[in-house]
């Protein structure tokens, strides 16, 4: 696995990776711990600022990380990884520690506290900013701070998860820039 | 462009369709008006009940025949029916039938009063079940009270928007329910 090279990126932009619907990575650190999980539930919620909803069960042991430092990052991982995202979705609690277990790279973030994944092609550092809609719906509202965006390929092959065990490999990306009005761009 | 044939579809397993993120098309109706909306911020929020949050804008006129019906259909796209998705995004207001207008078919729901889009490859039915989340965040959160999806193929073409008029088409889908544990499927 490779890390690949970034660059930051235009928040106002970064629906471009999230919003076609990727498996992530949501790594967290808080009072000497860190963690990762996988998330497939989420969805954007504003350009600017940058918002984005995830959906975290309270299982989690990333949800007591997040919710207590208030911080995580956003990882999208490319197909290359999905031996990591598997493994990752199958490991629970404390006792394991990802970065080492699956060969992934902890590097520091900018605005917060939770590392980025260097391993995945986009890192997107998050401050959690409404907590209230956790107990009713597990929906944690972030605000995203800083957006790392790999240089090379110009768009990720993600995986799209279908559940019973099943990804979806994204295909090929197709422009219909012209077709589109302006202001609907 | 082809109706698919359907069948009922259980509604915890829906995720399978929607998880991955496509663009979905919303049908609505309230008080003799019909309208059909293209969305891109969706996410799941439940499996039993199957919940579904989407951000609908509140100048789209679709917005309003939701609010005020409580009610809507998901419908989901497939890649040939792009021509509709990119038609149906660039139209806005009550000027234009969009069925008439894009080739669509109106289809009876059986539980809500907003029609199915015979020509999209799974239509769920949804009752609004919170509008408290509508002020803050644009946010409708839809209990799926009955889901229709096509009985082949297995797995349908999906588009997903990245912005800028770029659509990511939907690629293979991969099993990997041999490395999953049983608990996570």
């Amino acid at each position: 696995m490779r890390a690949y090279k970034k660059e930051g990126f235009p928040l106002a932009k970064i629906r471009r990776f999230l919003e076609p619907g990727p498996i992530v990575l949501i790594s967290s650190a808080h009072r000497g711990e860190r963690n990762i999980m996988t998330l497939g539930w989420h969805m954007m919620l504003g350009f600017e600022p940058a918002l984005v909803g995830c959906y975290i069960w309270d299982e989690n042991h990333s949800f007591s990380l997040i919710r207590g430092s208030k911080e995580c990052v956003i990882n999208v991982p490319t197909f290359d990884l999905i031996d990591a995202v598997i493994g990752v979705g199958n490991s629970h609690g404390p006792d394991v520690d990802k970065f080492e277990e699956f060969g992934l790279t902890a590097v520091d973030a900018t605005k917060v506290g939770a590392p980025l994944i260097a391993e995945c092609y986009a890192n997107f550092e998050c401050k959690l900013i409404d907590t209230s809609l956790i107990k009713g719906y597990g929906l944690f509202v972030f605000d995203v701070v800083k957006a790392h965006v790999a240089t090379s390929p110009r768009y990720p092959t993600t995986v799209h998860y279908r559940g019973d065990g099943v990804f979806m490999v994204s295909g090929r990306n197709v422009s219909y820039r012209r077709r589109f009005k302006p202001e609907n761009l």
